[in-house]
């Protein structure tokens, strides 16, 4: 088959014939029809010094966002058959630690990620774990079924336990919008809050977020220190209730907290690739602030909600509008340039080899 | 000033000229700008079995369902000014009591209910405890923001506590599509979730009840045994996740359990009036089923839900066409034969005297 | 092998030679070192109605109660080693249902009991799934190994959630001290509860709910109408804040509502058999209450709970308390009269051949 | 009557005779019985940098940490009558605000300090509003009931929510064992948690700390870099579930994320008085942390918390041995030496003039 492989130790990837790969006793084998870039897949291609110091072999096929249908099952898959339409969840798990045995699958202390730790999906065909492959409503558009692992981070976000404040009536802030913050805004704008805020510096998701729902988007660069009390303005004098860092940047780290009402939560996930300053006596406990770290998303809680979600037409409609490139997985280049242009938002890759 | 006073220890009610009230210091004097007719008033002017019980001082004017405008405070009032808009809620509590001071001020141990312990607001002006009287914005349409008790109610119902898990993606049931069933639904919509289901058969209400956004609305009486099939086929052959009963009918208290996924959560609302019989070990046992009894609405977390969703002008909307009439609280003689008349949901009492 | 098998559909069981078991590729044989009998292999020995409905194959060898130590492990076995010491989880699970995806795994959609759907424990050797054996301290005594299933449920019952009011100072009911209801006693002092209060006709048993810790041990026959006023008595007047039904007789269904604090919680794990009724308004709705059914326990964060709860020399120690009698396995007919004499708590069964 | 009083902005206080204090309509005049010393106290009477820029008013009687007796009630006061036992809960609060009306009335936007904001109780008597004079039971030992508010600190830590995972079976870190630290220490072991282990420098503390039942203390000194894997191998090499800072130290701020089990949680207590820093991707990302800043403790759910513990003849004993010494109110001086010398826990105030 056909497939991206980052073949050395460097930057980029090529596009190899490699041999099909066989699903073992409990996992499927999928034709991809679909994939899309996750900011991963970004610190893959250039290999920045995350990607050197984390991916362990190579040549390796990365890429994990896909989605697919089944053309063979191992001998002991019970829940899936060929012809099923797939998608998959990328924590490869093992079942059996203290995590996934007391409802935390998602941080297994042996977890694998699929396309980092072993081959993953820029390819013709994909092999995942049958727990893995999440079934999905056969009539969804496969760009939109790709996209669902970086959804439910934004769900997973808003949402990150199950027995957790709802948003119903309450006030959001995302701090950047880029493909999650986006999709973030969609969630929190269909689960009832009453106010979505945003920030971000670039001006084509600016717009995106505006049609995602947020009631404003800030620039924070632009309104600087009237920042915060803008967002308390937007709510009752209060600040937010439930703040979401998407940014990956410190100004946006100290805003969930300078923003917050207190009492309320924030939900950290954009990765700040460095230690941070905080002030944490007026930041976390005059405020008795609650902030969750989000790493992946619930095994499989969350996918339930993400698939009872596109169920919706309204929101599967906004999902589909953060997709702003489409371009086949063979070029892959041209899309991590798109990316760098600040022009996209989601890119989605086709399955034309 | 004039209002609709229960006489004597009998059905109806009559209009009298009465004394204009005098709020203590922590209470305040508010116009009443529209009202609306609840279950518990029915009762009382029907004066039936549970009437006759609860009902402890006539005369008494009644009605607790109001929005007005304050025109008093009293000397120790620091959060309202006159002029403020604000509606009741009902319940007066001690503020001192074990479920007072443990976050369940709703199930006071010594709660009074306005309109049936103390003077209501069936008439120009009413008092209410400073801590009662909710204020809102000015800009809401009195009628409904007189109907913000009942719509809290259904809040409620959906999100009993704090931590409880959310609608997002879920499916939900309501049985029985009165006032607050149709509000039920409304909102289960608005908080995401995937699949909304009703049953109902007052054919009026039936109608409302899709308007308010039901995938589905059951007849029970029609459905009979194919009832439960019916819904478990609209929720992957799971059940739902979410049931309220909302009907007060043995059916529909039976109903909530039998639709209900294993784990799922169900809300009771419903007064059945009298001793009900379950199979304890199939419902609510080997499901796993939790059950929560639902009475009055969070003081204050639910208002501030029901505010918030208020905000969104499409809910709004939905929350207005819940009001089927609108009649002169004068006429509540005539409004009661409206509620008979199975051709009404709520009905909003206007303050034309 | 010997092992003790329900030879046909009737009452009684007989000690047979069989063929030893084989584990499959992800299960693990075990030497049983203890077993213990619960309910339902009373049933399954009377043949009483349940079970002659529930119980699909014979012959099967029965019994689910069991410690033991690992001999074999299937080839794709990972967790577990020979030599491992193990008791078991006798819910056999799909691991891909609803109910198994979203941290309910106890009450899976297709789930398969041990000594109850498939052969059980009452033998020299058993096979266990590999996720169902769950791995003991070697130092722990069998005896108590054996009885961690049933502690699963009495922590279950009183902790049915990860997220649940914690027992802190609050006042707690035991409604029926079987074997369960004892646990529940010893478990809730350990965690903290200001006042336990239990109740019991058997003398027997009711003197162990006082050596577990119980404040008081009221017979519900002898106090009839006194028993609600002396538990209110005993909780400033409020009534209990946690109640578990263990008997399952309906006075103590009826009980666990009456004796409730507004805003409580229920827990019901005694099976009542037949429908039975409640008056829904005053023990549910007005009171806000919450039930849970209880069914099983949680796999397997009621299982870390159990163990490090074991951890704890003075708990430890009042479980081994309960264990009233201990007999050799092939006496099972001489426990069964045991059980039926009303001297015993909880009966271990000695790998004595 | 004598008071101890800041009579002008620098260090140390007076004792000084003032006017008996006179309770408003809804206050309680109460004779102190006995005091206690919080490290607020401390840093009024050194004037440290913080106290210059908190206390807005001197002269000012200072103290919060009291019980006494109720010698006279406002006209208003209905739950509190002259006689009763009571303790002060110490923010106080205005009733009507966002937190107030939704169960955090211990964040209350308006909140007023005793002894910070107004008159406390380093006096013959001490005015306290009605809602903050908490009932004790007449038996309990003045100086313990003194300290139940930093008890309610130890406990809302480790509970910082009604529903919250509770600590039956978990293991638990204490960082730091000043006083609230010992407390924690003693509340945990009280709560069921499998394993208790604390760091603390000082040894006095440190032997305290092994006396409320910490498995292990650590100098965090001493121990270094073996501090985290010592505390791994404690806990089946998974770390802890739940981490407490009570240090106020950076060190303590980094060890409760360094030694926290992934999906484990953090509770703030320890002030830093500085910006920290933290690697916020592997601290608290990756290991998808939850982290509670703690302020105060809920009203009044935690004092019942704590009332009920406190009705536990053990546990009553365990926190009456933190009281190292006992010194009269109008020696504060002294007092305030036998902190500074490391050579105590708690100082109780007794009421000796």
């Amino acid at each position: 088959m056909q497939a991206v492989v980052k073949t050395h130790r460097g930057p980029g990837g090529e596009v190899r014939t490699v041999p099909d790969p066989t699903p073992a006793e409990d996992e499927v084998l999928v034709r991809v029809r679909a994939s899309s870039i996750c900011g991963t897949d970004v610190h893959i291609w250039k290999w920045n010094e995350w990607a050197q110091e984390r991916v362990r072999t190579v040549p390796m096929i990365f890429g994990h966002e896909v989605s697919g249908e089944v053309v063979r099952v191992g001998a002991r898959v019970r829940s899936l058959t060929v012809g099923d339409h797939v998608s998959a969840e990328t924590h490869i798990v093992d079942g059996t630690c203290y995590q996934c045995r007391t409802g935390k699958m998602h941080i297994c202390a042996n977890v694998q990620v699929l396309g980092v730790d072993r081959d993953g999906v820029f390819a013709e065909f994909a092999v995942l774990p049958e727990l893995n492959a999440w079934k999905n409503d056969p009539s969804l558009d496969p760009a939109i079924a790709s996209v669902q692992e970086p959804l439910g981070n934004a769900v997973h976000s808003l949402l990150p336990e199950d027995n957790i404040e709802d948003l119903a009536g309450k006030s959001v802030l995302i701090a950047g919008a880029g493909p999650i913050g986006l999709l973030a805004i969609a969630v929190a704008r269909t689960l009832g809050a009453e106010t979505v805020v945003a920030t971000e510096v670039n001006r084509v998701r600016a717009d995106l977020a505006r049609k995602m729902g947020a009631d404003r988007v800030f620039n924070p660069v632009e309104e600087g220190d009237r920042l915060v009390p803008a967002i308390r303005e937007m709510t009752y004098g209060r600040g937010v209730d439930v703040a979401c860092e998407m940014s990956g940047h410190p100004s946006g780290f100290q805003l969930v907290f300078d923003a917050l009402t207190p009492g309320g939560r924030v939900s950290l996930l954009g990765l700040l690739d460095r230690p941070t300053t905080l002030d944490v006596d007026a930041s976390l406990i005059f405020k008795a602030a609650r902030v969750h770290g989000i790493f992946g998303r619930r095994m499989f809680a969350t996918w339930y909600q993400v698939k009872g979600l596109l169920a919706l037409p309204a929101f599967r409609e906004k999902v589909g509008q953060i997709i702003t490139h489409r371009v086949p997985i063979p070029e892959l280049a041209r899309a991590m340039d798109l990316i760098d242009s600040t022009q996209a938002a989601k890119v989605s890759l086709e399955a034309r080899w």
